[in-house]
């Protein structure tokens, strides 16, 4: 089934040699909203995938037909709004260290283009609803895109973590 | 430094029990754009991990501190617009399969929120460029956000890959 078109709204984003010379508004519509027991960002453990509360990820329903197989995947990635996000800082302080760090070098979930990045753990699917493990997204949060978590591709299991390095123990539950 | 707000423009996508009553338009401005071998869909390898070919991640500016300690991260995930998208079905065939499959069971990248999402191997930054190995994005693509890849977050060894299971040997190049 076909179902309209995404307007390539970039298009005037062009590269002149190295650099940028205008960018546009990119507009997203969201495919779903996810339903999850934490109701603002104090209430998410430091890191999702060590909790074993259940998310609803609630996908419209025109989109139904498009999760046709993605229950034989035992992970998937979410990525979401972080609709709770209001403005950023390019040099932030997180929980895993007393020193800032550059805004891309952490996860905050304050940033430029809010987006939320999460790979969890698919626990069912009932139709147009995925139930998933591990998930750190705010209730209410809209969501953007679901991809299926792919060993061959996403998985990279030797990586250096930089200002992270042995800092991951401490966490909130 | 405090840099705007992220206007949440999300605020009216509310959940009423399980029903997602209103949804509205989100608005992205990109960080940067992506300076990449691939003019189009056909240059890029099934699997950008595989390539040792370099891709060059413009941030502007303006966004340059936000990158400071990035140099550590062996490994970074890059968000961008899926720019040469166009349109996208709820049911997709793939160079894997012959069966078509669900849009979210694959990585298509024609897809209602044109998102696309890589983890790649960061060669080398040079103030605000970044130099890094194994993205798939096609030369323009605008570029949304850099989170770097965390082993303890990002990493799943044990997982299953649906109908995907045996069938990544096809490769392009």
């Amino acid at each position: 089934m076909h179902v309209g078109s995404v307007i390539p709204r970039s298009d005037r984003l062009i590269s002149k040699g190295s650099r940028m010379r205008e960018t546009e508004r990119l507009e997203l519509k969201p495919i779903g909203i996810i339903h999850s027991p934490y109701k603002d960002r104090g209430q998410i453990p430091y890191q999702g995938r060590r909790t074993k509360k259940i998310s609803r990820i609630e996908v419209l329903k025109e989109f139904e037909e498009g999760l046709q197989d993605i229950g034989g995947f035992s992970h998937i990635i979410v990525i979401y709004w972080l609709h709770k996000s209001q403005g950023y800082h390019l040099l932030v302080k997180t929980p895993w260290d007393d020193i800032p760090h550059g805004l891309f070098a952490t996860r905050s979930p304050h940033r430029p283009c809010p987006l939320g990045l999460t790979a969890v753990e698919l626990v069912a699917r009932e139709k147009n609803i995925l139930k998933a493990k591990g998930l750190d997204a705010i209730d209410g949060s809209p969501l953007l895109d679901i991809k299926p978590y792919i060993l061959e591709v996403d998985e990279r299991s030797v990586v250096k973590s930089g200002w992270l390095e042995g800092k991951l123990g401490k966490e909130r539950c």
